[in-house]
C-alpha cells in the first residue's frame, strides 16, 4: 500500500487532516464545521474521559447534567459573558416543520416567545440552578462537572482543534469565599497539566491569560499551554476564577456562618475535543498516529501468520496464550486474524491507528519459541524471546510513553527562545516559530500593537516567578517575561 | 423531620414528583420541558450507562459521535420518518446575537440558507456517513452505538418519563442480509431485557408493536413493556428493524460477494433517561426512592454516633475496617460523619435517595462487637455480629435485588388479566388497570376503537406463541392475544 499521508516538511496541515483520515480519528460532517468522530477517535476520546473523570472524583467533584438550551435572557445576565458570545450562537427559533409539495419547511406558526440558544458554555444555565440549591454556607462548596456537547459558531473550522460542536467537560463550582475559589482554579488547573503530561505525554506550560485573552465573565483566566511540531502553540485547557460575577447576575447569595448574606465565588474550567488535535500535532509522524500507551484504545496488536489450516490452529494457540498473558496485566490486545488481508497491508493499518506495539507471529517464531516485536513511535522491530514477553511488553508500553514525553519535552525545549529586543523577537516569530519570552508593559495598546506586527498572542503570564526588566516594544518596566507565539 | 413525600394512595404524580425531588434526583429546569439531572440522578444513570455499554461491547458493538444539528433536508429523505418526527422538532434558523438597548436580539442577517434539526434521533445525518463507510461487503457489518442528547419538542412533560431534552444511547448497525439485521434487532431486544430485568429489578414482557405504534421509517419496531406501580405500562426500549428504507433514502449500496450492488439492511435501537422513571415507578414507597443494588450510587451508607470526642476516634476506627472490608469486595459505600445533623435527619435523606443498606454505628456496638444493620426495602432494623460483616452485607446486597425482582415481579402477575369479552376488558381497564389480554382481529380500526374508547392501547404483540381465538371487539379471527394497557 502506499503511503497516503502527506509529509509534514511539505504541507502541516495536510499531514494533519491525512492523519486524522488513515489513523479513522474523524470525518468532515456535512453540516459545515461539524465532524463525526469515529469509533477510533472515539474510543481515544473514552479514554481520555475516563482518567480525567477520575481526576475529578478524586478531587471531590460530582458529575451532573443541565440543559443544552439556555433562554436568550440568561445570556444577557452578564454583561461581558453575552459579549463574549453572541456573535457566534446557534439559536433555535421555531418548533415544528410542516410539509411543503417538496418536502418540508419551518411552520411560522411554531415561532417561540423567546429564543433558545444551543449552550456555547453553561455558566448561565448552572448559576440560575444554583440559586435553587444554595441558601447556607452549609449547601457550600458546590463541586460538579459536567460532559456535554457545546456548540460555538466557529467561521474558520479544522477537525478536533475548531468545530461548531464539540464535547468537552466544564466544572462549575461555588464557594464561600474568594480564597477557596482561586485554590479551586489552581487545583484544577494543576489536574489539567498532570493529565496532559502524565497520560497525552503533551508538555505544557502553566499560566495566567491576560485580560484581553480572558474568558468572557471571568477575573482570571488560567491556562496551560503547549507547543505542537509546526510550532504553533495551542491552548489545551482553561480554569477560571468567575469571582463573584454569575453570582451577581444571578442573584445567588448565602448565608455566612456569621449570619451575613454574600455573593457566592465560582469558578469553571474546561477541556475538550481539541486535546485530540493537540496529541496528534504532537506525537504523530509521516506514517500517521502516534498514541501514548496509556490513552491508546488498543495497545498492543497482534498479527499471526499461517499458510495452512494445521498452521492457523497451532499459530493461533500460541497468539492466546500472549493475549491471556497481557490481559492478567490489563494489557488493551487485540488479535488481527482477518483474513484476505496480506501482513504488510495491516502493518501499515496498525502504524496509521497509532497503536503502539505489534508482535508478528508466524510459524517460525514458534519453532524458535519467538516473536516479532514491533514499536510505533521508532517503528524499531525486533525478534525477542517468548519467555517473559508480557513482561517485556508492559515495560515497551511504559517506555513508549516516557519517551514519548521526553522527546516532546526536548522538541519545545529546542523550540523555546528568551529575547531581549523586539527585531530579535520578529525575526524568530517570523522564520522559526515557536515559544518566544520577551518582556512586555502590561498593557493591552502593546499586546495589540504586537500582535498586528507579528501575528503572534501572548500565550500565558508563566506562573513561575520571572526576572524584571524593560517591555521589548516601549521600553516601560515590565515585571517578568510573558510568552508569545503564533497560536492556534 | 416530617416526611414530605406524598402517599402514593393519595395522589401518585404528585408522590412521583415527591420522590424524585427528596431522592435529589433532578429540578425542573427553567426552560420548559427540560429537566437538570442532579448528581445523585446521574450517578444513577451513569451506572446504567456503564452496565449497558459492557453489554454493547460485549456484543461487539463500538461507540461513535454524531453531529447534533441535521440539515432539514436530510429528515425529508425518508417520508414516514419526516412525518413522525416533523411536529416536534426545536429548529435552528440563527448563528448570531445583536446587542440592543435592553439586551440582545437575534440577528437578523445571520440567518442560515438552511435551517438544522436539532437531532430527535440519529438515522438520517448516520445514514448519510454510512453511504460513504460502506462500499462492500468486507465493511460490514457495522455495528456502531451512540451516547447522546436529543430534543423532542413535547407538550406535556413529567420529569424522566418525557422531556424536551432527554440523554439516551443509540445503536445504528448496517447489514449485508436481512436475517443478519432481524437477528441483530432481537439480539439487542434481549439485551435490553437482561438490563432490565438483571440490574434494574424491573420485570418486562418482550413484543412487536402494532403499525400505528411502530418507529417512524421502522419495518417492526420490538419493544420491551412493563406495568408500574400505578398500573399503567411503560414502553421501556425499542430495537427497530429499518429494513432498506434508510439505506434507499441516502442511497447505500455495497458489492456483494458475488458482485451484485444490493442496499444494505439496517438496524436502530435505544434506551433513554426515561428508563429512570420506570425504575422510581417500579420500586419506590412512601419513604421515597428505592434503589436496585446492582445500580444505586452507594450500596451501603454507615452512620457513626458518637458523644465524646474520644468516643468519635474509636468509632471512626471501627467503621473505617468495615469500609476496607466492604471496599475489598468492589461494594460501594459512603460514611456519613457530618456533624451538625442528628442520626434521625440523616436516615431520612438516607431512605430518600435510596441507599439499599445502612450500618449505624455506635459506642454500644463496639462494647458488643456489634452494627445495626437497615434494609431500605423492608425497612427492617437488626443488630448483628460484628464478625462476617463484609459477607452478610454482601449477601444482603444480592438478596435485596432478588427480592426487589420478585416483589415486581409478582405485583405485575397480580395485575395482568386475561380476557375475553370486551365488556370485562372494559371493566378491568376502568377499575383495575394493569395489564389485559385480549384477542384482536389486527386491524388499525378496532386498534383506534379500543383506545377511543377505552383510552387503552396496544403495547405489544407478546413474542410468546399465544392460542388462536376471535377479536373481543368484532369477532373477527385473532392469532393470538395482544397485551393492552393505559400507558405513559
Ligand atoms: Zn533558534
Ligand atoms: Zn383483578
Amino acid at each position: 500500500m502506499a503511503n497516503k499521508i502527506t509529509e509534514r516538511t511539505e504541507d502541516f496541515s495536510q499531514w494533519y487532516q491525512d492523519v486524522i483520515r488513515e489513523g479513522k480519528l474523524a470525518d468532515h460532517s456535512p453540516v459545515r464545521g461539524s465532524m463525526v468522530i469515529r469509533p477510533n477517535g472515539f474510543a481515544l476520546w473514552e479514554n481520555m474521559k475516563q482518567a480525567l473523570d477520575q481526576m475529578f472524583k478524586d478531587t471531590g467533584h460530582e458529575n451532573a447534567y443541565f440543559p443544552l438550551f439556555i433562554p436568550k435572557s440568561f445570556l444577557s445576565k452578564e454583561a461581558k459573558h453575552v459579549e463574549g458570545f453572541a456573535k457566534e450562537c446557534a439559536v433555535v427559533t421555531h418548533s415544528r416543520l410542516r410539509s411543503t409539495d417538496d418536502g418540508v419547511e419551518v411552520d411560522p406558526e411554531s415561532k417561540l416567545e423567546e429564543e433558545l440558544i444551543v449552550r456555547p458554555t453553561s455558566e448561565t444555565i448552572i448559576w440560575d440552578s444554583y440559586r435553587n440549591w444554595i441558601q447556607s454556607y452549609r449547601d457550600l462548596p458546590i463541586l460538579i462537572n459536567q460532559w456535554a456537547n457545546v456548540v460555538r459558531w466557529e467561521m474558520r473550522t479544522r477537525l478536533f482543534l475548531r468545530t461548531m460542536e464539540f464535547l468537552w467537560q466544564e466544572g462549575h463550582t461555588a464557594h464561600a469565599t474568594k480564597q477557596e475559589a482561586v485554590e479551586e482554579t489552581t487545583r484544577m488547573l494543576e489536574v489539567y497539566r498532570t493529565f496532559a503530561e502524565d497520560f497525552m505525554a503533551m508538555p505544557v506550560i502553566k499560566g495566567v491569560k491576560t485580560e484581553s485573552e480572558r474568558f468572557a465573565g471571568a477575573e482570571d483566566t488560567y491556562c496551560i499551554e503547549t507547543l505542537l511540531q509546526d510550532n504553533k502553540a495551542l491552548q489545551a485547557g482553561t480554569s477560571h476564577f468567575l469571582g463573584q460575577n454569575f453570582a451577581k447576575a444571578f442573584d445567588v447569595k448565602f448565608q455566612s456562618s456569621e449570619g451575613e448574606h454574600e455573593y457566592v465565588w465560582a469558578t469553571s474550567w474546561g477541556v475538550s475535543t481539541r486535546l485530540i488535535g493537540g496529541l496528534i500535532m504532537t506525537h504523530s509522524d509521516d506514517q500517521g498516529l502516534v498514541l501514548p500507551p496509556k490513552l491508546a484504545p488498543n495497545q498492543v496488536v497482534i498479527v499471526p501468520i499461517w499458510k495452512s489450516d494445521e498452521e492457523k490452529e497451532e499459530v493461533m494457540d500460541y497468539c492466546d496464550d500472549i493475549v491471556s498473558e497481557l490481559k492478567e496485566r490489563d494489557i488493551r490486545v487485540k488479535v488481527d486474524d482477518r483474513e484476505n488481508m496480506s501482513p504488510g497491508w495491516k502493518f501499515n493499518e496498525h502504524e496509521a491507528t497509532g497503536i503502539p506495539v505489534r508482535l508478528t507471529i508466524g510459524p517460525r517464531d514458534l519453532k524458535n519459541n519467538n516473536a516479532e516485536l514491533a514499536r510505533r513511535d521508532t517503528l524499531d522491530k525486533n525478534i525477542v524471546e517468548r519467555e517473559g514477553l508480557a513482561q517485556r511488553v508492559d515495560d515497551l508500553l511504559k517506555t513508549i510513553q516516557e519517551k514519548l514525553y521526553t522527546t516532546a519535552k526536548e522538541r519545545i525545549e529546542d523550540n523555546t527562545h528568551s529575547v531581549d529586543s523586539y527585531d530579535e523577537f520578529k525575526d524568530i516569530i517570523e522564520n522559526e516559530g515557536g515559544f518566544v519570552y520577551a518582556h512586555w508593559d502590561g498593557t493591552a495598546e502593546t499586546e495589540e500593537k504586537i500582535k498586528e506586527e507579528t501575528k503572534a498572542t501572548i500565550r500565558c503570564i508563566p506562573l513561575e516567578d520571572g526576572e524584571e526588566g524593560e517591555c521589548m516594544v516601549t521600553g516601560k518596566p515590565s515585571k517578568q517575561k510573558v510568552l508569545f507565539a503564533r497560536a492556534y
